[in-house]
């Protein structure tokens, strides 16, 4: 069975890690959001890439849910005593990714060719495109604060501004990253992981073309919405914000027509029966990477009910 | 006394330091070259500039006569893994210095103002200045490999290529930093330190008008080179290129008649004869910081003589 997930951060990276247990690198291909992304300190940085990558290689810092594991700030320290700015959290080992990826940027390589010589260093088999190479940049329409860019927002805001909507900048001149359409088309079914259907997973969406391949393909979605609660970030704040009722369901609801199952969480049995397409009820939070397999071999098997 | 310190990289850090251990701030301003620097991995980098300032603020490494104390190698060792370049040891600490000073350039803050915030958060009380807030990049002319960039002949290639010429590109634009003409003008004496005349002293004489003020003085140099040996770098090796015998002879002809007075070794005694202007002869390697006052000490008490 070959698979093509679509992932934001954390919680998309987790899933994605759980899917690479189960599946041969020749029958996984993860997409990733990279709405995110932006320019700091001169530096080309790639959030939810490298949360994947890192996630995939090993390297995650699994307590802070951003960075590497055994990682230092020793830059970032002296940065601040310079008085530089300090907001975004780089440490010295994630710096290197961000210097180098900039490096090779400047040097006219493109994003997808980055990503697949940064997984060959950290010994990953798997493919993990971003969405595109072509600049993409999610802004956050903010009730009283105007538009922010997402890290301004999500980082340097703390997620404080209210929201009333979301735009991709760039999404009209983005093209799908080399790679990203032919795994699409070869996929038995594609996997929507818990990830922020707004901020993390639209912007794939919305890149020329996608929605209408996925359409066409069997698409289960997990829920990261958990009782009402995003397990991190925004998700349910956001929902509030855009006068929705945050829960699984708004989530089901959000991609519509797309799903052909929908994964969700113990907690929200009493919502499965509001959603009218095959569900699977499970424990969705991952813990450990037992979880992460556990959870993917659910979605898998849902997969192989449609 | 005011004083006015003409400083490259190790040796004259270790002489404006000593200098420093004696003089009050008001009464010392070190003019460093700027020559060396250059761009690497997106950062501007003044590597003489840095040693000036690390050594007077006690960060220096005595050991490798560069970069930090206390350094570690995180962000470069992850490049390595990436294939980033690494011939330019960037240390952690070190690199949190040319991170900021890039995001203030690229603000548009001219160098001597962002040397001016870096001395203050180190706790450096004394004046220490750009030669220039303009572009001066040391070209190397070398016999086989035609014209390198200075750090790409003295980092990357070892010194290894043949030298036959200096010049220093942009010098026609380039104008005395904010607060180096003042200080020249105010200044009882110049004290020119143990670098190397060709590529550390002679770009700071070559800015605009800093040659004439400095001959209406009364200049002090110090040898950097001992029996025939430069302490640090290839001063001796270009020497021998240029088709000059390499010796305290020679960097007392290199500087001529701006020269008041002289320093040199002991091991040097016998060429003393051959100089006709005041000389001290005394142990001029600085191998702690003991070293650095009695020798600065012994270039003041010169400068009381003339």
């Amino acid at each position: 069975m070959k698979i093509v997930a679509l992932a934001g951060g954390v919680g998309g990276a987790k899933l994605a890690d759980g899917l690479a247990q189960l599946l041969l690198p020749e029958n996984l291909t993860i997409i990733v959001n990279t709405g995110d992304d932006f320019e700091h300190l001169g530096l080309y940085i790639s959030p939810d890439l490298d949360t994947v990558c890192y996630t995939l290689g090993g390297l995650a810092n699994t307590d802070t849910g951003w960075g590497r594991r055994e990682e230092t700030f020793h830059v970032l320290e002296n940065l601040q005593k310079l008085g530089g700015p300090d907001w975004f959290r780089l440490g010295d080992r994630d710096l290197a990714t961000h210097i180098e990826r900039t490096r090779r940027i400047q040097e006219g390589q493109p994003l997808n060719q980055i990503t697949r010589a940064f997984c060959r260093a950290w010994g990953i088999d798997y493919s993990i495109l971003p969405m595109s190479d072509q600049s993409v940049r999610t802004m956050v329409e903010t009730t009283e604060d105007g538009e922010l860019a997402f890290q301004e927002y999500f980082v340097h805001r703390k997620c404080e501004p209210k929201v009333k909507g979301f735009h991709f900048a760039g999404i009209e001149n983005a093209q799908p990253a080399p790679g990203v359409l032919e795994a699409l088309e070869q996929a038995d079914a594609v996997v929507i992981c818990p990830s922020n259907p707004w901020v993390s997973i639209d912007p794939i969406l919305a890149v020329a073309g996608l929605w209408s391949v996925l359409a066409a393909k069997p698409v289960v979605a997990v829920s990261p919405i958990i009782g009402g609660q995003a397990i991190k970030g925004p998700a349910a704040k956001m929902c509030i914000e855009l006068g929705i009722l945050p829960s699984a369901l708004a989530v089901a609801h959000h991609y519509g027509k797309i799903l052909s199952g929908f994964v969700l969480d113990r907690v929200d049995t009493n919502l499965a029966q509001n959603i009218t397409i095959p569900t699977w009820i499970t424990d969705t939070l991952m813990k450990n990477k037992d979880d992460r397999r556990r959870l993917a071999q659910g979605v898998l098997n849902l997969i192989e009910i449609l």
